[in-house]
């Protein structure tokens, strides 16, 4: 299996991805495409002792960055990491293409050059929601700011054969993120998409409040772009917030700074619950092939796992299946 | 002035309300009556010193309950407690009302008993948001699931106004909560909102990602009531999932358990931070009338302080300065 890593994305470049890349292919049977500076690349892959045949390096001259305009970024920029990337998903000589590059870019690039799975209206990004019984995937997280009931319903198809097949949740628990538990309580949208959902092809469950989202309650959180960006968002401001008040008073006084100290190693592990980097990264779902976006600020262990995600989100045909759920729907539809 | 007091409303009742009561009449310069079953409220009264003159208790013998239908409730239900008290503001014979009850009948009591301030299209919930900084002022907290452009407006003039003479907050800053800082970003309601904030008559400072709010970034975030019950309902989570995740880490050993012993007041302190208690409820801005909700859990002290807010509601003339505002709005708007 062959993973393309745009290696010029992310905060930090090829010193975080190269070094990703390299735990990967030591520790999992794939091979590493990176594209990007050929100069950078190999200085520090000179760094690292893995097996040669398992990395191969693609030049370009070209990078997209954070301030580049998305569409206009994927049109311009030809010979850019990330438009070669996922050109070689395209063209079929890579599997998978991954990259911490430049979100927007990243998700046009995916519409334009992939194209969406027949049947699918809007993709969706996937995010992994960290909880206090494990991991839940939230869909979308962002990619479409509006959307309509028939869009969560593809949203619903797309999460529950991700979270199965991905993230091995048995059955997994599909809701809707909701202002109220009641199929009446609502927007107008996620009212009708609940009516949809009651013969939706998963595990509809029913609604979800946002406040029982971190308890784990949903598997599968559907939303618009607009709410889960907000989700997304809002659940990390909280947790810095509280970290830092809680930092203020840890540090308060002498005696504090001893409490702290002892309770550090549970720190530490409260910590690693709600680390985003041992899932890897967000997959765009319902783009004619796997495309996963790493946060920007993936350290070398997040690009690890993303490679890791993105092995079997290919071995598990996770595109195929989303391919014929959404043929079958089609095919309901016309009854 | 007099404030009513939904005797029977929240989840303990007049055991909690009238507390709340006794205090504020003891603090603060204003009468309170006290709606609801006679013989429950005077048994409570009983317990306690304070000036008699200052409490008058007008009975009723119905009640409405979490599980009442809103609008059902309020047009059948005229004699309970907070119907009665209700009406006695639009009667003018009471200057605010005060209810810890079911909090969509109390906005369809509000709506159809009180109506809309004149030029008004959809009122709006405004709690208050607990940030690093102080406090923020949340609107629309869940009154209306879906809004528009327009509404935003109406939104952010209120919620500018009642920071301004309620919280003390000088020349708020108003914000959209959104997906992004620009204006181009969000979905098309926020968007066209930004345009019409960029001429409107408070200190607009843009959009307001929902990582910053628990920073405090902006003193009054403007959204629909999907979206700011979701932020409103989610930070609850997120905070409620920490907490219970540090409580097993720190009470894992003997030396975590004595670490936490030496952090408590600490996280004491902590939890004041982010105690709604201290702010009182949610005024239902918009409505003909001043009308708090106030939180259903509410405690003694989150009674007494949602006193003190309906009376700084009134005196500091929230209701004249939204009518006047919106009046010259409607005026620009003939031009």
């Amino acid at each position: 299996m062959k993973i393309v890593l745009d290696g010029m994305g992310g905060d930090h470049g090829p010193q975080v991805t190269v070094l990703g890349a390299v735990n990967a292919v030591k520790e999992y049977d794939v091979n590493v495409i990176i594209t990007g500076d050929k100069e950078r690349i190999e200085k520090e892959l000179s760094k690292y002792d893995y097996p040669k045949d398992k990395i191969e390096i693609i030049h370009c001259d070209e990078e997209i960055t954070n301030e580049d305009k998305p569409v206009q970024a994927i049109r311009r920029k030809k010979n850019s990491s990330m438009v070669v990337g996922i050109n070689l998903v395209k063209e079929k000589k890579a599997d998978a293409v991954i990259s911490a590059g430049n979100t927007g870019a990243l998700l046009a690039g995916g519409l334009l050059l992939l194209g969406r799975i027949e049947g699918i209206d809007r993709p969706a990004l996937a995010p992994v929601y960290p909880t206090l019984k494990g991991i839940s995937v939230l869909i979308d997280g962002g990619a479409n700011a509006d959307s309509k009931p028939r869009n969560f319903l593809e949203f619903g198809i797309m999460g529950s054969i991700y979270a199965t097949k991905v993230l091995k949740i048995n059955k997994p628990k599909v809701c809707i993120a909701n202002i109220g538990i009641e199929e009446t309580k609502g927007n107008d949208v996620s009212k009708e998409a609940y009516q949809l959902f009651k013969t939706a092809p998963f595990n509809f469950t029913g609604n979800v409040e946002a406040r029982d989202i971190p308890a784990g309650h949903a598997d599968v959180i559907v939303c618009d772009g607009f709410t889960g960006n907000v989700i997304l968002k809002l659940t990390e401001g909280v947790a810095g917030a509280i970290l830092s008040s809680l930092k203020v008073e840890f540090t308060r006084t002498f005696f504090t700074k001893i409490g702290a100290l002892i309770l550090k190693p549970g720190l530490v592990n409260f910590k690693k619950t709600f680390d985003y980097t041992e899932y890897g990264g967000a997959p765009f779902l319902g783009v004619n092939g796997a495309l996963i976006k790493a946060h920007g600020s993936s350290d070398a262990k997040a690009i690890k796992n993303a490679i890791r995600q993105a092995k079997l989100f290919v071995e598990n045909g996770v595109l195929e299946d989303i391919l014929r759920e959404i043929k079958v729907l089609g095919e309901d539809n016309v009854d």
